[in-house]
């Protein structure tokens, strides 16, 4: 199988790196509209083919697979024209700018009977990994709520907020440890530059069952904060991502509650216990994220970084805008 | 001038340190209703004297002052019988209940002429006066955004939510830091114990200048935080109260926006400089809070943390608490 | 029993509360040559006896233990008086100025059938105690090495070096974990006051076994840093004493040599591995070393902080100051 | 100017691609033993030519300069050969196996009027650039004490014990900060591994001034430290490398001595003030020593990591080694 990339800017060099790596297919084509990046992929692989006509990557039959790496609002026209050629594709996350092209993808790529995928990269890391096997041990029992503090002075990005930048992985991870399904949204945020692009947002999802879940996602602080709060009704878990080791720590920490039924009162059980903090495999997310997109095709299964999960992000994206623009109004899933 | 005390429980014996400990002014009275507590006072302070009964506070003539510590649903009707007659009124914080009820006792402080405080005693801690010292001196420039973290394992409060426990530090903090006027919130929750108490809470504060506040409160995070941002034009602030003693960082970071109108777009200018931490002094919070309010009478004149403090935070509780009831719906001030 | 307690400086108040809180012993008389510190006293304990005259502990024959809490030049001459007087004895660490001194004590305390004990009272923290628990369920192996590293901007002792202000608490904490017999001592050292008394000094004890351990101690440091290191033969543990609550923490990390005998090579086998985090418990180390020291007369047992491991203390320093005034010489124990 | 490398083991690399990348001389040739290294060099720089054999470094005429990254023990023999050769050089740390080699090298290299430098990269770093640029400025005054703690689960090496695999570093810096001189070291340390090759080892530099150095070095800690304090007569300085960007911490802390004569007493003055981190530069370190070697060849100057810096460290590292062998015994230098 031969694979064609579409994007050689911030992350395409890493997809190239990757790709270039694999045993069980070929990186043919790189594919990027300015010069000057094209010379930056030749110099360092100077085997692959390039050209600034995205064309290419959908007319040659030689290409089997198109790895699209542009800004977000070029990823349906780019997925579409590529599925419609019958390749396999992967999208950079977020998936699409709306619902309603992803949706387009989804159906296309099922009559297709090809694979599409969304780069979720996070998924793949091993603390991620190793927070989706505690769950699935039991360890952490039901989640009870998930916050997320993203923030660090960053890129204002010219065409989508901070929301669309930065919580996508955030809601892809939770999207992969919980089952729950969230019915509605609120969200609210400020543009301090008054375009209406916010550089601050926060954005609550709500559940039917005993769960809430929050992000904080920002370009303007001074300090970088990972943070993840996992709460459990067994355990709890805290992923910091800025940690460069103790990534995930394990707290045997929790609260139950009893209620006396002839008293009509509640009463609630503390316990703050041992902390455990488990040693994390040393692979790299990104090459993890290749290998099963490759995989999914050769054996014709969902990657783990599935459309569907891409979908789902991009539902709750565009309801948080909808939201933010609406002043905080809960939008409904 | 004679102190009366009522209320011997979690925050009543550092009163009773803090008072006793003045020299302006005597404490004569403490007030509790359970005798084991008035043992312990009494063990501990010899000359002062107990009673189980609040109307000692209000009915002795040679009682000048009353120092209200008990839960917040008695707070309105300890000041205002206080009030009436005719003592001076320090109450713990949330100032009452409801706005209404604050509203009734400035109404009556004003027409007895008495001193009504509210104990916000972050006001008074050497961290928030150097950020103040900071703001005043303009370093930070115009404060653009304030954003809260407050979370714990804590004590499930059975009447009020986690925000009336825990938000009126950093709301006290804010309304003291910056000058600007919040139009509405937002906010969100959960109740894990479905009493209707939420123990995990999330509110954003809206203004019309360019400005945004956000507050996170939690009963329920195996981690202990306490960290405020506070973002301005110029420079940025970092409060970290679990810090032993590099409690407040001042981050010479930030970001300015040009507007580049012929081509209508927009540039950022990012800047990432020096950070300065300031030695704080040693001084204690509440030491200064009973020194402020003592001496507001003396010389007739508002304390820092005075009664409109008071209402202005209870005023964000109870829009606060209506929007997270109403699921997030924006609730104008 | 009815106790004694001379001194009521720093440390003082500490024993006096925790003495009078015990219900087996009751704590009769403090003294100290300051009338204001007395003053003090008295305002705290209104039942306790004052006296400025030390010959009081030893000659009222109502007086069963003497709690020596002065400077570390008087403690010889105090305890021996104590214990010629038939006093149980507990002095504050160090033991003693010399060797000397400790064996002449410890020789009379044996001749009188008294208590000898002093007060390392690090010994009975919930850190030391968890390390101890780890050490004898075997976790983590032979112990090969201890670092510690103590140090901050400290008060300049006028009388003793920094080594004996403040290697006790590791050298105790040591001789409690290990049961590894030193041989020899080598230390350096500076007095930037140039008077012979060092602010900064390094101490290293060597072991005829596979052991070594090692003292940074420092008045001069602008970060107060509390951390040992406690190399096992099967796991490492880490004790960071300025944690507020994380203050144990065990890595399931080592290394094991293989030698190819064949090939005359030697392999090592590293594992990096699990952290753990055990909970301590929430217990006050005086109130354990109170407790112990009148369950040891009580008992007519050891106490855990004997004469013996006080002895053993004050040999290190003693050799570890000779060896400063001979350029790091070596010298046997 | 043409170079050619000898040794492309680990950090073999980073010097090639450093070198490549100048424009003011060209690399022409890496030279290992080893021709899977040499492939995996070609394969990433096609353009370089390769070699098994050493001598083609000393005997083409082409090559004006020779880079050494060999093991230790054979830096002499080469750098001897190149120099002999009219090669300019540059020597990974440390410079040699001893004293002795590095001033015969040094003799050579003035006889020949060759450069000769030592890759002391970490001089170079931004971290180590503000420091001195703190130190030139006065702000910190005189130094008096250097304490340097560099420990890590590190592999084993099998020729050198650890003071001479990561002493060298900090004893660098030391000497690029200070003027000081040092007259004598004491050394400690232990070898677990029972070859007589240390893997934890402790040593202190003496000096005439009011000045003390000490190193901790260890192969054998389950965290990894890289701390480094630095204190002077005005202010401290604290290097952690470990920060991914608050490096360098400088603390308006101090102590100054005052000697009432009359009373024969003395009095210290405490001093704990403001904080302040500052900024540094994104300069990668290796980039900047590689051009400072070529500027030096070309500007005919002496570099910043010079032989006479190298062979001090050397100086150091082989009385170290003598004084753990005589039991810590003081050795001049």
């Amino acid at each position: 199988m031969n694979i064609a990339i579409i994007g050689y800017g911030y992350w395409g060099p890493n997809l190239v790196r990757n790709f270039s790596s694999l045993s069980n297919c070929s990186l043919k084509l790189v594919i990027d509209g300015r010069q000057e990046r094209l010379k930056i992929a030749q110099n360092s692989y100077p085997t692959i083919e390039i050209s600034t006509n995205t064309d290419d990557a959908f007319k040659r039959t030689d290409i089997d697979i198109v790895v699209i790496a542009t800004p977000v609002f070029t990823h349906f026209e780019f997925a579409k024209k590529a599925l419609e050629a019958g390749k396999h594709v992967l999208i950079e996350k977020p998936m699409t700018s709306s619902v309603a092209e992803a949706e387009i993808l989804i159906e296309l790529a099922a009559k297709k009977k090809k694979k599409l995928m969304v780069d979720h990269t996070f998924l793949y890391t091993p603390a991620v990994q190793k927070m989706k096997e505690l769950i699935i041990k039991g360890d952490i029992g039901k989640v009870n709520y998930f916050d997320s503090t993203r923030i660090n002075l960053g890129l204002f990005q010219p065409d989508v907020n901070v929301l669309w930048d930065l919580a996508p992985h955030d809601l892809s991870i939770l999207n992969y440890l919980s089952d729950d399904i969230p019915y509605s949204v609120n969200a609210t945020g400020i543009s301090h530059l008054k375009n209406g692009i916010e550089n601050i947002a926060y954005l609550t999802m709500n559940y039917s069952s005993d769960m809430i879940a929050h992000f904080n996602c920002s370009w303007s602080s001074p300090v970088k904060l990972r943070t993840m709060l996992v709460g459990g009704s067994k355990k709890m878990m805290v992923y910091d991502d800025t940690e460069p080791t103790e990534k995930v720590k394990l707290y045997d920490t929790g609260y139950s509650v009893n209620s006396d039924e002839d008293r009509k009162q509640i009463y609630i059980d503390y316990r703050l216990g041992d902390i455990f903090i488990p040693k994390l495999k040393n692979t790299e997310a990104l090459s993890g994220m290749a290998n099963d997109f490759i995989s999914s095709i050769l054996e014709d299964r969902d990657p783990l970084s599935s459309a569907s999960l891409g979908i789902n992000v991009v539902k709750i994206l565009e309801a948080a805008q909808q939201s933010i623009k609406q002043n905080g109004k809960e939008i409904k899933l």
